[in-house]
């Protein structure tokens, strides 16, 4: 088998810390409305709302729209749904939606991909648009090579289309690229269409002790986090 | 006027010497083929044909094919115009279409683009590839933030749907991006779409002193090169 000439990553989860970063800016912005909520669990509704509001568009009934329409619509449906929807403001939303925007990685992120990077061409794969991966690569100090994903292929994650269309665009073919993620059914998909996989484990993905600890389906790599999965494709990772 | 937040930059002749780099490629090649070619000329002839060949895909009568296809088309049609096409291998071929993969940046341009990336976002808007583009990228060490253009317009410029696409997929109005060539019919369209524009003098880019020096349309910045146009733009440039 030909070795690996580049690595797609799973943003939200894998990369970024979406609960902890969310869950503190509801509780900033609600609570400078006077409104108590369990931000934890708010921003859990919230992230609930993300696989069903992308179908429409993954079977075609809608056009492709980005993520910061998606989170908006979804934000206003969870607000709607806990009957905060007259006491929160159009400009609280807006910036409760930019807060995607600003997520922090967790903290092996940023050594590992600088360690990978002077071996393979490194991209993010993430359902997210590519505005939105810019500014968290910004906000992170993390350098790609390219932003592939959803936006290029104009659909959304699980469906092939978004994976060959990544590798495609990287000039590779799915056997040399490695789909990294932190979510079993990411990777299934992707290795069902030829790319290899790289599991990494996320525990508290979803909340403290809310994520996956190990992979649910047969994956080429597994690690504890991506400084591990660095070392074990050979590269040496300086924290 | 809102300050611009992004810069679109075209890349070959603007930000890398196709001409001196393909030339030098050509006069190997051949010649270790044992033909004797004018390698100027041939550089000169084999981008010659670019246009023409980007016209089926902008006027729509064919689908979308990226650059490597189109330049492996050219150099066939040069090699056979120029009564070589017995004599030049499929391997080499090959190699020649790779080596505008492997183009030199102008000295001024990567120091001038780190000193651009703290204060604007910065991507590739070529006809390019994404694949050709992440090449030339690794090959120079250049940083983007995201490699836009014709790849995810899926047309080549200067249709507007590219410069549009690029500005959108930034998250950015039209008027908040500057749209960087060394062609002034880049830049025209450009304008006309709503971009702001700035050229920069490659007055040697088709072969010494054959090249733009100062721009035949209205622009908002003209620079001397890329160090020039970064310090009009206030930043510090270190060589």
């Amino acid at each position: 088998m030909k070795p690996p000439r580049a690595l797609l990553f799973d943003v939200f989860g894998t990369l970024v810390d979406w609960h902890g970063g969310i869950a503190r800016e509801v509780d900033r912005e609600l609570g400078a409305l006077g409104l108590a909520v369990d931000a934890s669990a708010f921003a859990q509704s919230w992230r609930a709302q993300y696989q069903p509001a992308m179908q429409a568009v993954r079977s075609g009934r809608q056009p492709y729209t980005d993520l910061d329409r998606l989170h908006r619509d979804n934000l206003d449906k969870v607000l709607t749904d806990r009957g905060l929807a007259d006491q929160v403001d159009e400009a609280t939303r807006e910036r409760l939606v930019q807060a995607w925007h600003r997520l922090d990685a967790w903290p092996d992120v940023s050594p590992a991909l600088a360690a990978l990077r002077p071996r393979w061409r490194l991209a993010p794969c993430s359902n997210g648009h590519i505005a939105l991966m810019v500014d968290l690569a910004r906000h992170n100090g993390l350098v790609w090579d390219a932003v592939l994903g959803a936006d290029i292929a104009r659909t959304y994650k699980p469906q092939p289309a978004v994976y060959l269309a990544s590798c495609a665009a990287l000039g590779c073919a799915a056997g040399e690229v490695v789909m990294v993620a932190a979510h079993s059914s990411d990777l299934a998909v992707a290795a069902a269409v030829g790319l290899r996989t790289a599991f990494i484990a996320r525990p508290d993905e979803h909340g403290p002790g809310l994520g996956e600890t190990c992979a649910t389906v047969p994956v080429d790599w597994s690690a504890s986090d991506l400084q591990d999965l660095a070392r074990q494709l050979g590269s040496d990772v300086r924290a």
